[in-house]
Parts: C-alpha cells; sequence; structure tokens
C-alpha cells in the first residue's frame, strides 16, 4: 500500500530545509516515548533515515529495541532501519540531520533542547509535537514554542524555523496505522511543506496551516479539558450520577468555546478551534487516554494527591494535571475573562472541590441556572 | 432537590403563553416516545400538570403507563400526577393547554399536527423538540418548522409562536435526572421565556437563543454525521482497522467543518454549531445511541437493506438513516459547496460504497492527500 524509496539512493547536497522532492532525507526524532516512536512509522514507511534518539528517562526503551524486542510502550517492533540512539549519543544522532522532531514531554523540552541546540547546523527546522504550557524565565506562563525560541542561543535565532504539531492523533494508533489525520503549523511555508512530505502517507494526512498560536493553545488546554470527561465517568462509578453523557457533551461544549476565547486572545483562527486541534484533539483526549483516567480516579472520590501518587508510579502522570495550574495562570495573566469550566478543575483538582457540585455549576451557572 | 409546587394552588386566567411567574401551567406533550415521556419530569418536578398523549403508534405504551407499569422505552415510571391520554383522546389532551410540545417523530410531526392545530386556542405557544429535515409541498427539502408553519391553518397564523430544542439530551438520561444542557431557540422571546421557565430545573439548563434555523440545521444532519462515528466502530469490528479514535475524531471535526457550512447557508450563527446543538449534541449522538448503532451494523459490512430490517423490525431505526439522503437533497438544492463527509455517507448508506474507501476519501481529499 505505501510506497517506499527505501532503494533509491540518497542524494547529499542543497540547503538544510530543502531537500530534493524525490529524496531520502535524514531524520531525528528526539524522545523515545509514545509519539516519538509511533513518527518513526510514517518516516520510515516513506522510506527516510529515521534515527530515534531517547532521552536519560527513555534508557529502558532504547535497550529493549536494542535487543530486538518490541517498544515497550508501543507494544509494536519498530521498522528494522529505524537508527536507535542512547542518550549520551546525541551528537551523532543530530549528524547531517535534514529535520529534528521534539517528541519530549513538555517539561523535558527545554532540558534536551539546550543540549541539542548546539549540535544543530544553522537552519535546520525544528519540529514539535511536544504539547502544554511551560512557565518562562520572567514567571509568564506561555506556549512551547514561545519558551523554545527564549531558549535559543544567539547563532541559531536568525533563520529559526520551528513547526508545531496538533490535532488528533493517539500515538499508538499512528502506529498501527489506523488513519489519522492532524496539522502542521508554521508562520513560514517552507519548513511546513518539507515535514508534510516528509511524513505524509495514506493514513496520516497532514493539513498545513499558518496559526501556530492557536493550534497550541488549543493542544495544551485540551489535555485540561479532557480531565473533564473523565470526571464525568469517576462520578458515575461513584454512584453519584446514573449516567453521564449528556453532561460530559454539555461538557465539551463549554469547553470548545472557553478554547474559542483562549485563542482569540492570542489573536489565534476560530477555524483552529472548530477543526482538528480544537474539536478533534478534545474528542480524542476526552474519549480516551491518560487524562481522562486521572479524572475518573479523581471524580469517583480520591483525593488528588493519591491520583497523583498512583499514576506516578505506573508511569502514566499525564500533562492535563499541570495544564490545569498552568492554564489558570495563563488565563489570569492574560485577565481573560472568566472561564468557569477551568476554573471548576481548578477547584476539583487543586482545591479539594466536589467534583459533581463544581461541574454542576460550570454548567449551570452559579445560581443553578443556565448562563444565557 | 427539586422544588416543586404541587402544593401551590392553579391560578386560571391570563393570556395564553403569559402564565404566571409562580403559577402552575398545563402542559401538554405529544407523542409518548423517549423524549416526550422524559420532559414529563422536568415538567412534573416543576409541579405543573403534565398530559402526555400518544400517537396511534404509542398505544402500547399508553396501554403499559395505565396499567400502573413502568415507561416501557424509558424503563422509569412516569411521576403519578401525569396524566396519560390515548391517540383518540387528542381534544381533551389539548383543552386548556398553556404550551405544547411537539414530541412526535419527524415523519409523525405534519400527520399529528394537523390534526391538533384546530383544537388549538390561537396563541398557544408550540415548543418542538422534533428534529429533522421533512419535504414539503413544493418538494424542497427543509427544517420541521419551516415545514411546520406551512402545515398551519389560516386561523392559527398570525401570532403563531414556535420554540424549537436542540442540544445534547438523551432522554434516557433526562428521565433519570442526569445533568442535561440545551437550547431552546425562538423568534419571540416570550414563549421561549415561557418554555424555559416552565421546564428549567436543578439538573435541566436552558440556554435561551433567537438562531432557529442554526439550531434545527444542526440538530437535523448530526444524526446523519453519527452515523459515521459507528461506520468506523463498524470497521474495527469487521478487523480492517486496528482501531479508530483518531479516525473517528477527524470525522467529528469535519462534520462540524460541513455544519457550518450548513448553518451559514441559512445565515445562521456559528456559534450555534460551536455550542450545544452542533459540537455538544453531535459528541451526544456519536458516542452512544442508534444511529451509531446503524453505522456500526454497516460499518460491520452488512448491505443497508438488511440494517434497516434489522433495526426496524426492533423498532430502532432511527433518523440518520433518511437524514443523510434528505440532507444530501437539502444540500444540492441550496448548491451548497462540497460536503465531502455528507457524500461519502450517501455513497455508503444509499449506493453500497465501501465504508473503508468513501471515509478516507472524505479525510484524505481525493487523491489520498490531505485537504488543506
Amino acid at each position: 500500500m505505501v510506497e517506499t524509496r527505501r532503494d533509491r539512493r540518497w542524494r547529499p547536497g542543497g540547503l538544510k530545509g530543502s531537500v530534493q522532492e524525490d529524496s531520502v532525507a535524514r531524520i531525528t526524532i528526539l524522545g523515545a516515548g509514545f509519539m516519538g516512536s509511533a513518527l518513526t512509522f510514517p518516516a520510515s514507511d516513506n522510506g527516510h533515515r529515521v534515527t530515534l534518539w531517547g532521552t536519560w528517562l527513555d534508557d529502558h526503551l532504547i535497550e529493549a529495541v536494542r535487543r530486538g524486542e518490541a517498544h515497550p510502550k508501543l507494544r509494536l517492533h519498530l521498522s528494522p532501519g529505524v537508527r536507535v540512539c542512547h542518550h549520551a549519543q546525541l551528537a551523532e544522532a543530530l549528524s547531517g540531520a535534514d529535520l529534528v522532531v521534539n517528541a519530549v514531554t513538555s517539561e523535558g523540552t527545554l532540558p534536551v533542547l539546550r543540549r541539542a541546540f548546539p549540535l544543530l547546523a544553522p537552519g535546520t527546522p525544528l519540529m514539535s509535537v511536544s504539547k502544554g504550557l511551560l512557565r518562562r524565565q520572567d514567571g509568564r506562563v506561555d506556549t512551547i514554542s514561545a519558551a523554545i525560541r527564549e531558549g535559543l542561543p544567539r547563532s541559531l535565532r536568525r533563520g529559526f524555523r520551528l513547526v508545531v504539531v496538533g490535532g488528533p492523533s493517539k500515538a499508538m494508533e499512528l502506529a498501527r496505522r489506523v488513519p489519522t489525520a492532524v496539522c502542521y503549523a508554521s508562520a513560514d511555508a517552507a519548513p511546513r511543506r518539507l515535514a508534510r512530505r516528509l511524513f505524509q502517507t495514506p493514513y496520516y494526512a497532514i493539513r498545513e496551516m499558518a496559526d501556530v498560536r492557536g493550534l497550541e493553545v488549543c493542544s495544551a488546554f485540551k489535555n485540561a479539558y479532557a480531565i473533564a470527561a473523565g470526571l464525568c465517568d469517576g462520578l458515575v462509578k461513584a454512584g453519584r450520577w446514573e449516567a453521564s453523557t449528556n453532561t460530559k457533551a454539555a461538557l465539551f461544549a463549554q469547553a470548545i468555546g472557553e478554547m474559542e476565547i483562549l485563542v482569540r486572545s492570542v489573536r489565534g483562527k476560530l477555524a483552529t478551534v472548530t477543526g482538528l486541534p480544537g474539536v478533534g484533539d478534545l474528542f480524542v483526549t476526552g474519549v480516551a487516554g491518560r487524562n481522562r483516567t486521572f479524572g475518573e480516579m479523581r471524580g469517583s472520590g480520591m483525593p488528588t494527591h493519591q491520583v497523583v501518587a498512583e499514576l506516578s508510579a505506573r508511569d502514566e502522570l499525564t500533562e492535563g494535571y499541570a495544564a490545569i495550574r498552568m492554564g489558570q495562570t495563563y488565563a489570569r495573566q492574560r485577565r481573560l475573562p472568566d472561564l468557569p469550566l477551568l476554573a471548576a478543575l481548578h477547584r476539583i483538582v487543586y482545591r479539594g472541590g466536589d467534583a459533581e457540585r463544581a461541574l454542576r455549576r460550570a454548567v449551570f451557572g452559579s445560581r443553578g441556572r443556565a448562563r444565557a
């Protein structure tokens, strides 16, 4: 089904980021967790030379793959052509890369990129699949791309080209070639087009867009809002509601409304919220995944510290937990209008608030009446 | 939890539709299926006098309730104060009604209302929870409210006040008092406000809006688009995909994009699509319910005629099946721009098209490439 370019010869030359239409490219993916490893599939299927580098937290993953085992998180064997590198081999991994992908968690992104930047040839495009908000040096909470730009050494600042990825894409499904559609966003058309050309396959559709900030805001906040769906499941589990589909749907619509306010505040486009990065990604995150699990445990009555301890022990604590607090700070720092669902999530997860009462208030308004 | 007005005396008088703030109202609900019966719960909890009238297809439901059994569809006992009427008792059911609710299926709506209209006092507000598209006398497919207005006798045309209801509301959950939020839409504020006052409870939040056409378009088309989610489940069941959350999420976003085009074409508001009637209702319909079941059966490889036969035999054939064909006609008659997902659904359900190929094309565009 997939046309590969394995048999074609690698033609060197050309400027970084201007890999020729038909040529095989060198792609280095930083971070060997779920999404970093999943992206090796479309890139390999397209016949590119893929290097997967694991951080100091990924040693066990890299070792397993080296021993010829399945990737422990994806539970799949990577394509045989994928080269895996240990965290000490960063220079080797980055050498000659036409495109570098940041697939490290949001907290890991700056520590990893600070080591990677001095090893990159100027002009190498960077693609980032990391989501979330980060605290900048001046204390302001901002999206990852802003933090990445701030962390850049002077030598790379000129002509630095970043592509950010958003949209509904569970790594487990992408790696199994389930039809998936995402958005690649960049202010520059050239790196965006390059990235799309390298990764697009018949099962991985990529739409290009310019709205970087809007996409990042959707990607970061959807993790927070997805916890609301889990809270509903927890309330049903605890016997406080008989079912919760109606409530979940109302909270879903409320979350989209709040994401619209957030995206407008960064002058992002409404189409980003109503498309794959907003509506699409919130759907996939709310229906499946670890943010939902976090919410379910908290909603069934377990206090937050215990949920955090249990999920951390299973290496399953996810970004939504931090996203609620960072998101609340982000909204306050920008003096945004009232975001009742985000505030309710903060009250439930960080202040021991009762999930049933707080969610009901978020849907019905403060006096048990619907907001107009 | 719920404050009732049962103990208060019914104060007669006042104009139709101007029932006084604190008074008990007479509400007549036409159609004793899922939603008509579910609406008796908030209305009774608010202490109003509720009459539930069953059509000639609802005899078994009305009889069961009369025998003191649970409502066979909801599997719940109605509140003891609810009066149930057999189809021959239409005049009795409508006598003195302050508000009439149409909760008949979309095909049943005109036959029932043609009998009801001559029995209504002029000025009685009508609320409609029926969804879908209907073919008008001139052959054009239109929303139910347009068809209702067209069917009105002259005597009622002047001052006729219609409220339409949309948003995520599974009847089974509303009847179990699960927190639910919906929209009541009318061009006139007075009947909208009246309807909201009569039905709003702590578990049933009602938001008022003026965008009748936008709400109706969302309500009608969401039934069609919900079938797409079911088709994905069917493809997984048939072993053609390993999973489908990513694909479902992409189709969900695609559906919202197409609903935006549809709503704009009737000069509806974008907020209707991004709020409860669009995003919220599509979520609930796609995740649960009979439209999803229809899609799952068709997606697993069963031909449409067999799906229709099996679901009809179980009295579970739902509006989405007709909505796809009517929706396609609606879009063509209005010369709307390309709606690839709607077209794919039509191909799959009405022309024996392969679900996997048609859905993939709808997400990826015609040449296996993502649409920009």
